[in-house]
């Protein structure tokens, strides 16, 4: 098979997050050739990064095999051919905001928060238009683990952008041999199977949490496929986008993995974990028990029957119990199997 | 949401096979208040059956919540209201071979192997035909494991005949608090779903034994799962059903869980067992190891582009080294993620 003309990659990048995942994509940038810097704010992880090659409390044991230069300062990153923004769906409009005076007309902004934002109901392409409406918009989402990427595991991932040149520049900005991203013009159906499936991911850690098998596990992540396909088509994702990386294959990497943190999240709530414990200020991130609350008000909004999200959004709201919610995740009350469709 | 009016259940059921499979079927038939008759021909293990309430070879550490009657004589085993073929692929047409003679005119008969015949290609519901034309041919297929449903573990699966009021009636027959079958029409789809996914299990077993990592497993289901849809519906199953328990649910369980034979099969190659050792008499089965190079010549006769299930093939054909393979698997020559599908 003949290869296409390769699209010319950006080549200054800068990377706006230094936890796992910003980390691990600038030093993916880096292996693919690209002068990198890494933005963030607690200057000893920054100095560590830089120093010795490593981030102890996210990538543990792991020495990096790329040099990457940090700043903490906003405008060094803002001066970019190319920006990510690696931040949780509930600050990244922070970030948004805090750069938005000095990037660019056209820069090229790739978004990797998974989440919708909680109150607003904004989708991450949303939050840009509001902060950053000079930038061109861009999602990356996927299955991926940011110590899978940061060690060199193969991983593909989607990356969407406005038009197909501008998504394929941006993939040839961050391809390497282990990394290899995908381009798409989908940003809504990309960026939506990134955040609905972190609901789903918990919906699944509680059902493993409270052993109740393998099997009943993949029969919820069939109906919650479902549930998450027809909300997304609703808000004007394609099908095929909700089939391919981005959607199936971050669902099923997401909702069986322990190394997931939406799926633990899950599951120490099944082990009977409290939320208070889980929610605590330093406790890991789980995107979607903030994004569940917002899928079940969409779902509404558009007429789409969504009951694993509205039972997950409802054990994180404590307006049922994880048992009354567990026996709402496994009844089915249908005799035809179309019929959840 | 109210009950439709609950079909009639079929009272005497047989099950031929007593394998874990088999005998987890039979529990669960007993569970749902019918009169079971399990058919084998150990009668060491039959009588460990009937006698101790146990199955210690294939369910080990199980009692058995209810009594199970025994027998090996075929004409017992045909004499029933409904019979399930609970036996491997490739030797269900021994079976269907073995009661034909017996089994009365309009009997329900539920296939419940997962694989596709080799040499003659057939799919079960073809082998059924050959020998048991006067049967009444049904599936029952999607994520379940033998031992979470000999446990009583939640289990949803589909269930496929001609018409839905007979499929209906079948899941009223094997439905219990536990175990729940949802009827479907498709019996293309649903047989086609759980034999292809066995494919795809040992690649991705194979992908996972060589610690490549879950990023790099997800890409690969995401791509299987695409050239089994590609297969099926050409084959004429519908859309939905894969979307279902039997398509997605099953790949999602099969191709993720140490539990699924074909998965760990799979995982051995990758670690560096020897095919001849996996292949030997009286090793676990995997039904996808003779089901993938059936797969391959129903793609080429039917102009269908099936590379992960080659790579399969090849493997266990000798033709490809393992690692010949991994990189056959892990290559996308492809710009676009559309491309894939």
């Amino acid at each position: 098979m003949s290869e296409p003309s390769a699209p010319k990659p950006f080549q200054r990048v800068s990377v706006l997050g230094a936890g796992a995942w910003g980390t691990a994509l600038a030093l993916n940038a880096a292996r693919a050739g690209r002068d990198v810097v890494l933005w963030g704010r607690n200057q000893d992880n920054l100095n560590t990064i830089s120093t010795q090659r490593q981030l102890p409390p996210y990538l543990p044991g792991l020495t990096f095999d790329h040099p990457l230069e940090t700043t903490t300062d906003v405008t060094e990153a803002a001066d970019a051919d190319c920006i990510l923004i690696v931040a949780p769906a509930q600050v990244t409009h922070h970030i948004a905001e805090a750069i938005g005076l000095y990037v660019r007309k056209g820069t090229p902004v790739i978004l990797a928060a998974k989440g919708l934002e909680k109150g607003t109901q904004r989708m991450m392409s949303e939050v840009l238009a509001d902060y950053l409406p000079q930038a061109q918009p861009a999602i990356l989402s996927g299955p991926s683990f940011a110590f899978d990427v940061a060690r060199g595991l193969p991983t593909a991932v989607t990356i969407a952008a406005r038009t197909a040149p501008l998504a394929e520049q941006i993939c040839a900005t961050l391809s390497n041999k282990s990394f290899r991203p995908y381009a798409s013009t989908d940003l809504i159906g990309v960026q939506l199977g990134g955040a609905l499936k972190n609901v789903l991911a918990i919906a699944c850690g509680i059902v493993m949490g409270k052993e109740l098998g393998a099997s009943a596990h993949a029969a919820l992540m069939t109906r919650g496929f479902a549930e998450m396909q027809r909300l997304a088509l609703k808000l004007g994702a394609r099908p095929d986008t909700l089939m391919g990386l981005s959607g199936f294959g971050d669902v099923t990497l997401s909702c069986s993995s322990p190394q997931s943190r939406n799926f633990s999240f899950g599951y120490a709530l099944g082990q009977g974990t409290d939320l208070s414990d889980l929610m605590a200020p330093g406790a890991k991130l789980s995107e979607g028990a903030y994004t569940a609350r917002v899928a079940c008000e969409l779902a509404e909004k558009n007429g789409v029957d969504m009951p694993i999200a509205q039972a997950v959004a409802d054990v994180l709201d404590r307006k049922d119990t994880i048992d009354k919610a567990v026996s709402k995740l496994m009844t089915r009350p249908l005799r035809r199997e179309s019929d959840h469709h």
